[in-house]
């Protein structure tokens, strides 16, 4: 793994984890090329959404939650999580006509809305592959069930665009479904790679929900708040789309012009001054308070978590912190 | 399951399948139906896909093949199959912006294609879900590898698109990752249900993959033939998406005024006069007679299948008669 390319949480949590981590860490990023390249013609539009992937942030809960006798079902749970990623992003930027993502073309902007299209139902079968071994099924069910989230999260958000009405609620429940679910998941399946009964991670899912959610807080508040340059995208991005998110819900209610903007008469140049009056309202702050508390409620559930070692504690807390710390 | 609904030679089949394969046709249905209903927001536009999925001949191999004793496992199987079919029709309608689908309005018409995206990918995800169970992990890999061939060749033909000089043998390999992989899935599914071991199923997937070929020769064959009145789409529309098929490798070798059209050129109108001339060198006859050799190298594959019953391979003869009948 090309530890000069992953953002300094993530380092830092490979530092503390002596060894066992970063070998694990290397070894499915090893797989996941091994998978993508494999697949013939695909491999060039792949290995770009692969390389545009990120953080690993999945995985490598996966393999903190198996713990470091991981061995070959946890690497695969960890490869599969992060196809399904993969496979979202892809389609994501189909619908958003993204160019760019963390800087390189997205295979939209590169292969077509159409290839694109079958490139992410490629990666989503290919997960489902991973896992095709036995005694994988409660990882099948868990990838299934967060895959069906993430699709449903995905129509709640397009259902709900442009209604600068929806409430509180309603976004966070299509957080839950576009990004917690994942999470969760990330821990059920690492946590079964282990051997662990289901009842016994239900603190641990909690860990990976308000982890999850204090992540597509701070990514929403990122959105209006920016810099551009560190985003890589245009302050406002969420609004122009239509993407009602918590900073705008909050403020709307303290600032009646804001409840009164029409999104789809907006343009790059108004969005960023919705996004300035959003800021000036303080909503920005009282959401980035939300996410904290989310990551100490994580830290809470994870202390009440059994079956764990101190190091996978130690380095589930920077995990967690880590969600905080990109943001701050 | 409303035998009105289902053509001939599937109605033929149930009729001869005394009463164990129209009850567990029946039970499948329900399952399907269960399933889809399930996802609350999301009904709706699924049911409509549900409806316009058809023929079931998927979910019929599969519980065929897993014979008279077919139980819980084959019945999550048959509709796991069919529900991946469901979510490549919704993806293909997206990719070709198609308005109809058997009669009626596709999800990407009624919906968008953002949303009809995200109604494939939760079909899919749904799908796997449904071998999410203790001893499923030969049919998650069949089915996840099918789901592979599905992606690659639906890549496969855009990369073709527009080009008329393609070889045949780069067409059937298309025809054989676009839709003769799921019937070589709906065997392997079916009879692993039953629980024979794989190298038991070869000449059963053999048979699979021949019907699947043959099924798709004929499907391309009346694409050129119509008439429209019968097929429910005007002639030539896969020329029109620049869809190179078999009908068209042959005739180009005859005509030389057809290896020199320009698809992208073609207009409606055009496009029936490019399939008159098609048809007027002989060539559809050709496919024909070519799926017809497909159905019976399949019925020779059958005869030599083991661990089949009387009952079953009479069925799965009929079905394999049932793909030429319904395009004689």
């Amino acid at each position: 793994m090309d530890r000069s390319a992953v953002p300094p949480p993530v380092t830092r949590v490979l530092d503390a984890a002596q060894a066992w981590l970063p070998g694990l860490m290397a070894r499915a990023e090893e797989r996941l090329a091994a998978v993508v390249g494999d697949e013939g013609p695909l491999a060039d539009d792949a290995q770009a959404t692969l390389r545009a992937g990120g953080k690993r942030l999945r995985p490598m809960l996966v393999l903190v939650c198996a713990g470091p006798q991981a061995g070959e079902g946890a690497l695969r749970a960890a490869t599969a999580i992060e196809l399904v990623h993969m496979a979202t992003l892809v389609h994501d930027d189909v619908l958003d006509a993204a160019p760019l993502r963390r800087g390189l073309p997205t295979v939209v902007a590169t292969a077509g809305r159409d290839q694109a299209t079958s490139v992410g139902d490629l990666l989503l079968a290919r997960a489902f592959s991973e896992l095709a071994v036995p005694g994988a099924e409660r990882q099948v069910q868990h990838l299934a069930r967060a895959s069906v989230g993430l699709a449903l999260g995905e129509l709640a958000q397009r259902r709900d665009a442009f209604d600068t009405g929806i409430s509180a609620e309603r976004y966070l429940e299509r957080c839950r479904l576009k990004t917690a679910r994942l999470f969760e998941c990330a821990c059920l399946i690492g946590r079964a790679s282990a051997g662990a009964a289901d009842d016994s991670v239900e603190q641990l899912e909690r860990f990976g929900r308000e982890i999850g959610l204090a992540f597509q807080l701070l990514d929403d508040v990122l959105d209006v708040a920016g810099p551009a340059e560190r985003t890589g995208k245009a302050r406002g991005t969420d609004l122009l789309d239509g993407t009602v998110t918590l900073p705008l819900i909050i403020a709307r209610e303290r600032d009646p012009e804001l409840a009164a903007v029409d999104l789809r008469s907006l343009t790059p140049e108004s969005a960023e001054e919705v996004c300035d009056r959003i800021a000036a309202t303080g909503a920005l702050d009282e959401v980035r308070a939300d996410a904290r508390a989310r990551v100490e409620a994580a830290k809470r559930a994870l202390a009440e978590a059994p079956g764990l070692d101190r190091s996978q504690r130690e380095l589930l807390a920077l995990v967690a912190d880590g969600v905080v710390e990109r943001y701050a």
